[in-house]
C-alpha cells in the first residue's frame, strides 16, 4: 500500500482518494470494453455516457437552471479571459472589472486587447498585493458594461468575496471562480457567466467549465474563429472537437464522489470547519501566525500567514514536508504559507496538520 | 488480468500498453512523492522533469534541430487552426492551403476568417471526398505567401502525402500531422511549423504538440490576447499556464515506449509491414474489398475499403467487434471500413485482423 501524503497544493490538487482508485482499478480496461477510457473514441458511446454524465452531475451539484448552458473546454482560465471578451464583448461596448488579485489583472489585461475594459474597483497595493476584497459600496459600476467580471477567490492573496458583487440591473456578472467553485451551494441565476480551470475543486487540469446564460451564449460574435465560439461548443455538448478525454473522465469521477459524500451542502460544512480550524490556529498564535488579510475577506480555501521571518516560513515549509503536509509554500508574491484545502482535504487532515503547527510554534516561537 | 481488445480507433487511439501500465503502477504515488502525478503542481520539481522530459524525448526522437522549439498546447488541431494564422499570417499577406479532405477544409475554413487565405489546390469530389493528394506539379503556388499548408495524413479519407509538398523558396512549409507524425522519421527542417493533436501517436487527447522554427515564433504578431501567442508559451517553456499535466505526462510514457522499441526508424519498419498486410489483404480480393483511394495516395496510417454492400460493411464491423476488432467502422462521410493502426498497434495484431478479415470474405463473398 501507497504511503499518501497530506496535499496542500494551491492547484493542481489533492484529489478524493476515491475518484483515483476508481480510475486507476479500470485503468486498461474501461467497464469491460477492453480499452483504457482514454483509447474509446469521443464519438462513442462508451465515452459519451461518461462526458454526458459529468454534465448532468455538475448540473445537478450546482442546481444549474435550464436556461443555463454548461460547456466543457481547453485553455484554463487564462484561455477563457480570452474567449469571453471574444464573445461577448461586442466593440461599442465596455466591460467592468474588479481587481482583486493576479488573476483577476490578467482577466483584466486580455480583455484590453480584445476591446474596451474598465476598472469598477481596485485594491492592489504595493507590488499588486491586496488584504481584502472590495464591499459593494466601492463598486463604481458602468450601467452600460456588456458584464461585470470579478474573481470570487484569490488563491495567491488569501481572499475570498463572501457576498458577491451586484451589478447594476442590466449588467450580467461574470467570475473566474477557478479556486472556489463547488465548496458550497451558490444561486447560479444571479450570474451571466461563471467559469473555472478544473484542477482546484472539479478535477485534474486539462478541462475547464464553463456556465453561461444560454440568451448570452446566442448573443456572441460570429466573426471569431469557430473554435472559439461558445455558440459552436454549445451546439456540439462540448463535442465540436476532440475533447480531453481523461480529464472529463476524471471529473466526472471526482464529482461522483462529491454527490456520494452530501453534495454541495457538506462540502461547505467541511470547508467551513476547515477554514474554522486554520484561523483558529492563526489567532490563537498572534505573536507567532500574522495574517495580513483583513477578516472579512479570509479565503475557506486558501488560508495565508506569514512568520516571525522568511527563514521560519522556510523552516516550517521543510519541516511540515518532512512531516508529510506537503505544499504549504506561499505563493512568491506575498510569501509565508498557504494552506490550500479544496474539498478533497478533509478536516481531519486538516487538524492533524494544526496540530503539528502548533508544535512547530511552541518549538520555534 | 483484463481481455483487450484490439483497438483500430481512428483517435482517440490504442496506446501502447507498457505506458498505460506504468500510469497504472504510479497513479496514486508517484515515484514515491506520496500523490498522484495529476496532483501534483505544475511548478513543482516532479511535474517539472516529467514535462522536460516529455519535449526532451520528442526531440530526440524526431531529431528536432536547435533552432526549433516545441510548444505543448491545449485545444487540438482545431484550436491551432485559429492560433497559426493568429500569429503568423500578417494582414498584408495571405497563406496558400492545399485541400485534401475535411480537416485540411477546416484549417482553411478558420484562416479565412482571421485573414486572407487561398487555396494552391483542391482534390475534393463530390461532398468533399478525395481519393488522392495532388502531385507538386498540381500546386499552384503564391510565391509571396505566408506560408503553405497541408496535412501529411487524411484520416477521414484514407489518404497521405509519401512526398511533402515543395513550397516557393521564401514560403514555409506549415503541416497539420495530427494522425501520422511520429510514423517516421521525417527531416523536421523542411518544415516552418508542424503542428498535432496528441491522440493518435502521441499520447491521449488534451495535449497539442507545435514544433516551430524559433525565428518564425519570434515574428509573431503582438496584438492578439498573451494566451494566443506563441512566443509566451515559448518564452515560459509551456508552462504559461497550467499545463494538462496528466496528458503530458502519459505524452512522456508513450514516447519512453517508442524510444525503447527502437525509435521512428522500428516505427517505420512496424508501420510499412502493418500497411502492407493490410492493402494486401483488399488487392488480393478484389471482388470483395474495394479501395477507392490511388494506390500512390495510400495512408500507412488508416486504410480505408468498401464491401459490395452497406448491408456487408455493417456486417462486417459488427462480427469483427464481436471477434475482439474493436473501431473499424469508416467515418461517416465515406462509409466502409477504415483500419486505423498507429504506432501501438502491432504487426502482429494486424496480421491477426487480416487472417479474420479473409475468414468473413470467404463467408461472404
Amino acid at each position: 500500500m501507497s504511503k499518501r501524503v497530506v496535499n496542500f497544493n494551491a492547484g493542481p490538487a489533492a484529489l478524493p482518494l476515491q475518484a483515483l482508485e476508481r480510475a486507476q482499478r479500470e485503468f486498461l480496461d474501461f467497464e469491460g470494453t477492453g480499452m483504457s477510457i482514454m483509447e474509446h473514441s469521443h464519438r462513442g458511446k462508451d465515452y459519451e455516457r461518461v462526458h454526458n454524465e459529468a454534465i448532468a452531475l455538475l448540473r445537478e451539484l450546482l442546481q444549474v437552471p435550464d436556461d443555463y448552458q454548461v460547456l466543457l473546454m481547453q485553455g484554463g482560465a487564462t484561455a477563457q479571459f480570452a474567449f469571453i471578451p471574444l464573445n461577448l464583448l461586442p466593440p461599442q461596448k465596455s466591460a467592468d472589472f474588479i481587481l482583486t488579485g493576479v488573476w483577476a489583472r490578467k482577466a483584466f489585461a486580455e480583455a484590453q486587447i480584445v476591446g474596451k475594459a474598465r476598472i469598477a474597483a481596485n485594491v492592489e497595493g504595493e507590488g499588486g498585493r491586496c488584504t481584502r476584497v472590495p464591499t459593494q459600496a466601492e463598486l463604481q459600476l458602468d450601467p452600460e458594461a456588456a458584464y461585470l467580471h470579478f474573481c470570487s477567490n484569490n488563491t495567491i492573496m488569501g481572499t475570498q468575496f463572501h457576498a458577491f458583487p451586484e451589478p447594476p440591473t442590466s449588467v450580467p456578472l461574470f467570475c473566474d471562480m477557478s479556486s472556489d467553485i463547488l465548496w458550497r451551494p451558490i444561486d447560479v441565476s444571479k450570474f451571466g457567466l461563471i467559469y473555472a480551470g478544473a484542477q482546484k475543486n472539479i478535477g485534474p487540469s486539462g478541462v475547464t467549465l464553463v456556465i453561461a446564460k444560454k440568451s448570452l451564449i446566442a448573443s456572441g460574435r460570429e466573426d471569431i474563429p469557430k473554435i472559439f465560439r461558445f455558440k459552436e461548443h454549445a451546439k456540439e455538448n462540448s463535442l465540436l472537437n476532440t475533447a480531453p478525454t481523461f480529464a472529463i473522465y476524471m471529473m466526472r469521477n471526482v464529482l461522483a464522489v462529491v454527490k456520494e459524500q452530501g453534495g454541495l451542502a457538506a462540502m461547505e460544512k467541511r470547508n467551513l470547519e476547515k477554514a474554522r480550524l486554520v484561523y483558529e490556529l492563526i489567532d490563537g498564535e498572534p505573536g507567532f501566525f500574522r495574517s495580513g488579510v483583513e477578516k472579512a475577506s479570509r479565503s475557506v480555501m486558501n488560508p495565508v500567514f506569514r512568520l516571525p521571518s522568511e527563514e521560519l516560513d522556510k523552516k516550517m515549509v521543510a519541516e511540515a514536508a518532512a512531516a508529510g503536509f506537503v505544499g504549504i509554500k506561499g505563493h512568491k508574491l506575498v510569501g509565508g504559507i498557504r494552506i490550500s484545502q479544496y474539498n478533497a482535504t478533509t478536516a481531519e487532515q486538516v487538524a492533524q496538520f494544526c496540530e503539528w503547527a502548533r508544535g512547530f510554534a511552541k518549538r520555534n516561537g
